[in-house]
């Protein structure tokens, strides 16, 4: 083990993101309950998220339009125009989310880069002025060298994340609460990747659990520390 | 003189854009025609993206929720949610441009690839996934050694370009038909900027003409090459 960069996944591994796009999503459901039950009006949304995934892409404003176009199709139209404005402006709040960091996270990252060893980036997916706004309001900005936001977390993106911080994938360790997104690429490029379980996850990120040699679980984010010493690697 | 990269703004110089949000607005107007004239709609709709800009910044996804919101602002709550609907799916349509290389782009491209003199590079502000699927289906990834899409244009992001092209901004020609956004912040830091004006412009864009030292004006793409030529850079 020889590792010479960390990247970082920012929502549910930096701050809370998605259970405020859950409380939306209920929000939602109880404007919408003369048309449905919550359950229904749900599953309907991810059917028209996962339909609008090929044109909108990850994100808060990839969402929001999801929301509009279900409401007016589980109420067959009948939805009127102020409940729309109603939810255009739920989805609107998760434009504007502190992203206070989670547990451990900031002293974490402090020690990680005082002690210098590391290249330290933030890697995630979603919108380009979501993703960097809630980045900024966090006040992680300063620990990180590098910072890249992509549609979507490929295999092709991490050998782009290597390329961008010149490092060869076996130098690569990413930390995320996707196994989809964070993990699984990573190990198949040659990486290694670090698993923290967050407590709710968006059914489309969800995977079937799996094991690797390469691949770590903790339980919270400042056992990274633990980790790496075990590792020899701090 | 002493270029060794140029960055190409994308919407309106290397393919047409603004032309195909135009029709969309005019369609808006049409559909929203009960609830006022296509001049008060259309002032209404600037209003309301302009304070929208710190949400949603720059794109189609942007300005399809800035759609929603105004049609349900001018018709005061009135306007059926199936008008929305085809509201939604105007937007829609900004999302699956075709990004017809403009006269003269492709070949000049090519001859500035084959030369190999210049890093060659795109960088367009605007959403993330909307951005690249437009230039996939441009056909012109191929020319480009670099690709930075950015949520705006400003003189630090400009800073930013150069370190990413590891040259010094004096080393660094853009190429755009924005004023506010290719050229002046281009030459505030210290670069040259070559303006090629479209025939439209949204009026967020507009700034006062101006002349500059360091600044090119050509009619069309291919002039480019002859520009070069005469400052000795080809």
């Amino acid at each position: 083990m020889n590792i010479k960069a960390i990247a970082f996944d920012a929502d549910d591994t930096l701050w809370d993101n998605e259970p405020f796009f859950l409380d939306v999503e209920k929000e939602m459901c109880k404007i919408l309950s003369p048309f449905g039950t919550a359950e229904e009006i749900s599953a309907q949304l991810f059917k028209t998220e996962m339909a609008n995934m090929d044109d909108y892409g990850y994100g808060a404003m990839a969402f929001t339009l999801s929301l509009v176009e279900n409401a007016i199709k589980v109420s067959h139209g009948q939805v009127p125009a102020t409940d729309i404005a109603r939810i255009v402006e739920l989805g609107r709040t998760l434009l504007r989310l502190k992203a206070t960091p989670l547990e451990g996270v900031e002293e974490t990252l402090r020690q990680l880069k005082s002690d210098g060893r590391y290249r330290l980036a933030v890697f995630t997916k979603g919108e380009l002025l979501t993703q960097e706004h809630k980045l900024q309001r966090s006040g992680l900005m300063p620990y990180f060298d590098n910072i890249l936001i992509v549609s979507d977390k490929t295999e092709q993106q991490y050998t782009d994340l290597c390329r961008a911080l010149n490092v060869a994938p076996s130098e690569l360790m990413t930390v995320g609460n996707s196994l989809k997104s964070d993990v699984l690429p990573a190990l198949n490029i040659g990486a290694w990747a670090v698993h923290i379980p967050y407590h709710v996850m968006w059914q489309h990120e969800v995977i079937d659990d799996f094991d690797h040699s390469c691949m770590f679980r903790i339980e919270k984010f400042s056992k990274i520390i633990d980790l790496l010493k075990t590792n020899g690697q701090l």
